[in-house]
């Protein structure tokens, strides 16, 4: 019985083919260091990571290559975008109860250490209450809004579309989150306002683990996170200000973003029309099914309502841990159970003491996957 | 005619095959989230990524590999180590004129922003000198040493034993850069009274780009750098206090981490003797041969005294780039040449404003190599 990978609101996987050929190839080929030479396998190195660069800003609508940052996930990619924002003691960042740690932790920090003030907007994200709730919170202090676009716990789909017209009316720096939707729902940062983008290389867009990638706007000046080599300008004591060197100190990961270009080819050749009608089929597919059975509760939207490929859920007088232990061990099917980093989100849908359990659906899942699992959990609430 | 690479210091090529399979096994077979879930694919990659932990902690005289906290590169690592040191305004450190820009200028940014007072000691790294300028450096003020194992310049080594001693007498803390030695040198962080240690893992150790390590003694407590998502204590609004979570905020490297852990077992196998043997037969001859051409400037230490497989070199009356150029176009050999990001270590080699030709050697690279290239400079020091 071949193993059932449902968690990919995690990593993606399995990965294209050529995302591994393409990484084997870097490593074996060309393992020098770009920009750190100026001999031809740095140069090759190099190459690549501008055609990656190029790439993904074309895809979300990036004019300057030289804006594409990478590092080691997303979380540093959104600590560079968050602790990289000049705060004042006493300026007011506006986020809501969907984010993941990644974004509430660095805030939390940046409270303690640099005296600012949060909000996090209570909702459940469906119609417009949001954005009513995000305009009340604005004050004459406000100097940021920070969004996930999409939630990894019940899938919901912010409307950061409009959340970026309010930002750039009201002349605030706009941070988006977008570890659950690039690869999957198309992002234009001009059209949407967006200011700081911040997504994994090795979710939606295929690439291997450690990738991220922040898009910092021509208009954005951020204080450098980590300081180092930047290959050029060594003469330098401070970082120099030309860009990516500015944000991106030390030896990239060139294997990694040799397989992630693989992986933002793939999702080019596919169509991000293609794989999120997919995800949806998937996900509708499931809900019903999932909705069949009694004494199973959905997170989330309800049904009719667009919402990511994630489907978290409890069973009645079940351990999450143990359930998501018994699909794996006993089905073959491996899910997430916990709080999945995300605990206010737990918290608004009454279950933060005990978390749920998550399946999330990619490109390759496939509908008699998702029979297999609804056959399990049924099973599962009968025998245990 | 195959490509001569020289530029070992920037990145080791070519790695053992053994790497790239790891990385290619870990993208197609377990290409899961490590520490974010229970399910089998996650269960596997943590595996790998403990093994890893546990290895490199052995390698370097640590007990607990839960002190070994992986990062993007080096770089990262020494933020983390050099930034994370609550420092108090006043405080003071002292490093030495052999610094990568990945030492001096998290020193000179915090130098900026929280007041800390910076010491650079000028000595040529030989013979007890520069314990003695160490000595007199320190005050009641001195909170840290931060200094490097082996320049990527000169290939000069410190005396980090001593160092460390002096360190251990005085409660210094006291932090290593072995961006240059981990893999070639031993290193024992116990008996060398190292506190934070670190190196990259795609140098001396044959890993692939993508991975940094810090190793931070139980003793230590430091200020995390990246906040974020941990896989577990979720519900924490800070930082858990549990190592590694608590220094490594993100998804991992995963398949960078396995062929780290492939190249580290290949390093065992071959052994460090043999390694720094095999790499001092080499530097001695590329000296001796190198010393014999007219209007060739060696940079660094003599004959005779023990240096790492780094050659800085000038070529009267030639600019330093335009002769990497023509190594690299019509010889096939790709060596570097600039600052090296090490701008002090230049400086005190009277080298601070044109850089020098950087030739580095490591585990593959042969004696017939160096023939060629020997002749090769001597050709572009007739014809050009």
């Amino acid at each position: 019985m071949s193993y059932i990978y449902f968690d990919q609101a995690a990593s993606s996987f399995p990965k294209p083919d050529k995302v591994g050929q393409a990484v084997l190839e870097a490593i074996n080929e060309y393992g020098a260091n770009p920009g750190r030479g100026g001999h031809s396998l740095a140069v090759r190195a190099n190459d690549v990571i501008f055609t990656a660069r190029k790439k993904i800003a074309a895809m979300f609508g990036e004019r300057n290559p030289a804006n594409v940052c990478f590092y080691l996930n997303a979380t540093q990619a959104l600590n560079q975008a968050i602790q990289g924002i000049p705060f004042d003691e006493g300026d007011h960042v506006i986020s809501t109860n969907f984010e993941h740690n990644s974004v509430r932790r660095p805030l939390e920090m940046l409270k303690e250490t640099k005296g600012i003030v949060t909000s996090y907007i209570q909702s459940d994200g469906n119609g417009n209450e949001i954005l009513e709730l995000l305009e009340n919170e604005i004050s004459d202090r406000t100097k940021a809004i920070v969004v996930s676009h999409g939630s990894n716990v019940t899938g919901t789909i912010l409307p950061i579309k409009e959340f970026g017209k309010i930002a750039s009316e009201r002349n605030l720096l706009f941070v988006v989150d977008a570890s659950q939707t690039a690869g999957v729902l198309p992002i234009d940062i001009k059209e949407m306002n967006i200011d700081l983008l911040a997504f994994p290389g090795h979710k939606g867009l295929m690439g291997p683990q450690g990738t991220g990638v922040l898009i910092i706007r021509d208009h954005v000046d951020l204080l450098p996170l980590i300081y180092g080599g930047t290959g050029s300008h060594s003469e330098e004591i401070g970082q120099p200000l030309k860009r990516p060197e500015r944000y991106e100190s030390g030896t990239l990961n060139t294997p990694g973003i040799a397989g992630l270009l693989a992986g933002v080819e793939e999702i080019n050749s596919v169509g991000l029309d293609h794989i999120y009608e997919h995800e949806v089929k998937l996900t509708t597919y499931c809900l019903d099914k999932l909705t069949q059975i009694d004494g199973i509760r959905i997170l989330g939207p309800g049904a009719g309502i667009p919402r990511l490929a994630v489907i978290s859920f409890t069973i009645e007088g079940m351990d999450v841990h143990e359930a998501a232990m018994i699909l794996d061990q006993h089905y073959q099917i491996g899910v997430r159970s916990g709080l999945h980093c995300s605990p206010l989100a737990h918290s608004l849908m009454g279950t933060g003491e005990v978390g749920a359990i998550r399946v999330s659906f990619g490109l390759y899942n496939t509908i008699e996957e998702i029979d297999r699992f609804i056959e399990a959990v049924k099973e599962i609430k009968s025998f245990f």
